[in-house]
């Protein structure tokens, strides 16, 4: 499948922590870099995820906002 | 400065383009993983963006979908 | 592939306007809903976007405001 | 009201789940697509929202993802 | 009309600049704070905007982050 | 610190509600313009937020739609 997204980065689920309806999803990518997304609990479970599942994170380009010091 | 988003990334600038009214940034990650923000040609400006520049990229966690194969 | 992503919606593309950065695509649904969708030109070329491709339109729930009369 | 978004699609509300917090909305559109939305419990019940509800989901077209096999 | 989106903020046109396909609209709410919005060139002209016209800034609460010193 | 986001709108905080997983935070701008966001529970404690600090509300013009009547 191709995703009209620019970033669609590669990494393994390392933690879950499920609330009522949403779940906290901590990714990492290669290199040691978190991403964290929230994502329904539904979603979670159709997706079947776990700790060390291959998942990919996906942001689109205008989701990002840049800072610097 | 604290931000509320949960996603603070430190990188590097690896790429500007910049188009008439936005520029697209790449960052690169620790570890080689690249991020792409499209931003405003003037933030990019007066934010004195470069290529080496440090920058933080910020994603709020409800930003990020995630994909399985 | 699975999507977190609570909205994913087949249809099929009835029209494409490319821009010098950015492409309008609109994506009929069954039923005859149109929904148009802002990508990179890059992306909507990387994707072989034309008339007539079979695509999905990917929406987050959270990203849906609702109005009423 | 007119609106900026370029996606107002008219629909029926035909589900609501509430939870604590938010509330669940799923919206039938003519053809029988369905989009999901979620909104505050209080958006929900100043709307007066219920099954039946005529409604239009608003959605930015920079909001749209493409995904295609 | 009434909206899910929890920020509809009430203010003036102050300030256009079109763009050849997105429009910078800055609306000036009251009090003097600025909030600068970008929406497709069509839109602005659909909607008929111009310096002086009453609009709405609407936002979702969940595109707010916070930043603190 | 810098930010890529146009809207970076000093105020101080007015309300604050906290949920199980996340806080509404009520921001009062000059001349009483009241902005909502929701951010995790963990943000708002971790920035320390309370009635009275002064924080930014920070926006990308891109999430900002227009409504006129």
């Amino acid at each position: 499948m191709k995703l009209s997204a620019r970033n669609v980065l590669k990494g393994k689920v390392k933690r879950i922590v499920h609330g009522s309806v949403n779940s906290e999803i901590v990714v990492e990518l290669p290199g040691g870099v978190e991403i964290t997304s929230i994502i329904t609990k539904n979603s979670a479970e159709n997706m079947g995820l776990k700790e060390g599942s291959e998942v990919y994170a996906v942001i689109k380009s205008t989701s990002v906002i840049l800072a610097s010091d």
